[in-house]
């Protein structure tokens, strides 16, 4: 088993050394850590499948790396947790060249450095109808603080943590070769390639008990607000001049005869959070975000009685649905 | 996204309700668990990729639903944890009866509820070009008892936990199409079908600090046991006439023209516990296995300083070496 153990030997010189409390990492086959104290453990998996999650067209390794593990802290994120570990499962198409996996373990080791993660092990098998990769993390969170998609109530105020589009907007310009001036370019290719998983606005919303609900925003934000009003049991009406588009997203949906709300509502991989507040945590809310050194959340809408999601634009109301990606949207189950 | 959500609810029906101190379970993107004080924790990853570790000609769905998990309680076993939470990411290929994904849930029920495990979570995507299995396990351990693969010395005897060749003798039988009588039929496709995690043997050797080092076989004797020469630095004999083979194993060696002896060393997946211990520990693993209601260890060789492992056969002696999988056999990495 040289070849592998000479690819693992790389990959632990590109992941380093594991954290104090990890008590055996890679070139293990299992991971042996020492939970600390008094925290409740956030545990997720995510696979990504080459072909159906990414097109390495559009996606170059290091930020396939990057955005592989970006997912996966999202989701903890999302729940206001503190990621810390990670164990990689890959699967590694035998014609590709193995120096390629490398580049991708450096884009994981970017992200897992810019937020304090540490990859500690795996598995790496070979895959020959395509790359996959599964990556789980674990975090953690002060009892019972974790954040819900269940918590919402009629009379809340929907937020968004950061500009809305942008990831879409940048797979847009890639996939039709759009010249775009270079700093503008820049921002949207940004967006898609490196997103930030939004750990710090999680972390202060589950500290200081500001939302009642909240999500990350990977499918976009129809169909995952749609996920936080189905499981909480209420409606949603979002104020189309609410919504924080960057100019560029307009740029570019102008440009493709797109408009630029759908771009906005329905493009995902924003990976900002989307949560839902009391009214009266309004100003407490711009104070907190201040004070954590964080841009202030917009409000882009209020929970209503009743199902479904509309969007209010100027005199008009219209009902939009969520068309996140079904990844089995033909199934019967006896 | 009606489709992956009928599907997540079918398979919640199939795994149950989580056990107390699991706070979120399926359903969710990620679980939360309130982890036992003063317990270290294990966690590992595995990926099984459709042709590559399995071959759905030979494997019913509810078995490899059985292997899938099977294969992560042994990890934990090898390091003689007590597995408890399981998360699934399951790549489905579209066009395959979404019918069948329950049949391997069920297998992976009946092995979840034969070890205590819950399957609380995890990860449904479409995967068009085979069927694709992650499962992340967790299990305890109390601090600084986890069995390892390093800590091997020279003169420990090696023991394995129970008969070496039934799964790959399983596996043959299917292969060739073999008529074998019913009885024997069925000890070495169970075997192959459903392997058993020596969790308990794992746990005794660990609560009794009665091994030096311990891995599964999942690979086979030779591959394994070099894991551990390796990981050690010692060198290892092993004695023919000691090897546990069934007659069923020397039949079905026998009827393909195999040395049965090939067939118990370099024979994968008996998930068996392959363990060293110091000769002086003989007659206390004989009565704490007993006390266990556990078959006795059978010790097959010593370890030896140098490197290589070598088969004594009569007056003959021989090197053998460890022909587990390689994934990437040709890496070159720059």
């Amino acid at each position: 088993m040289a070849g592998e153990r000479r690819l693992i030997t790389a990959l632990s010189r590109i992941f380093g050394p594991p954290p104090a409390r990890v008590r055996r990492g890679i070139g293990e086959d299992t991971a042996i850590l020492a939970p600390e104290p008094e925290q409740e453990l956030l545990w997720t998996i995510d696979t990504l499948i080459e072909g159906v999650h990414f097109d390495l067209r559009y996606t170059p390794l290091r930020s396939l790396g990057w955005k592989s593990l970006a997912v996966n802290l999202s989701d903890i994120a999302a729940m206001g947790g503190e990621p810390q570990y990670a164990l990689l499962a890959l699967g590694w198409p035998p014609s590709r060249d193995l120096n390629q996996a490398l580049a991708l373990a450096q884009g994981m080791q970017e992200v897992a450095e810019a937020y304090g993660v540490a990859v500690i092990g795996g598995d790496t098998v070979a895959a020959p109808a395509g790359l996959t990769l599964s990556l789980t993390v674990i975090g953690q969170v002060a009892p019972g603080r974790a954040l819900r998609r269940d918590g919402a109530q009629v009379g809340d105020e929907i937020y968004v943590t950061g500009p809305l589009g942008l990831a879409a907007a940048g797979l847009e310009v890639l996939r039709h070769g759009m010249a775009l001036p270079i700093d503008r370019q820049e921002s949207v290719t940004t967006a898609f390639f490196r997103p930030r998983p939004q750990i710090a606005a999680g972390r202060l919303l589950a500290g200081q008990r500001l939302a009642t609900a909240a999500i990350d925003l990977s499918d976009g934000v129809a169909s995952d607000l749609e996920q936080v009003c189905l499981q909480s049991g209420v409606g949603a009406v979002l104020l189309a001049e609410a919504l924080p588009i960057p100019p560029v997203v307009r740029e570019v949906a102008c440009h493709l005869g797109y408009d630029p709300i759908n771009l906005a509502l329905q493009g995902g991989e924003d990976y900002q959070l989307l949560f839902t507040a009391r009214p009266e945590k309004r100003a407490l809310l711009r104070t907190a975000f201040a004070q954590g050194g964080l841009p202030a959340p917009t409000s882009i809408g209020r929970l209503v009685a009743g199902v479904g999601i509309r969007l209010r634009r100027g005199e008009e109301e219209m009902e939009i649905a969520g068309t996140g990606f079904d990844h089995f949207p033909d199934a019967s189950l006896a």
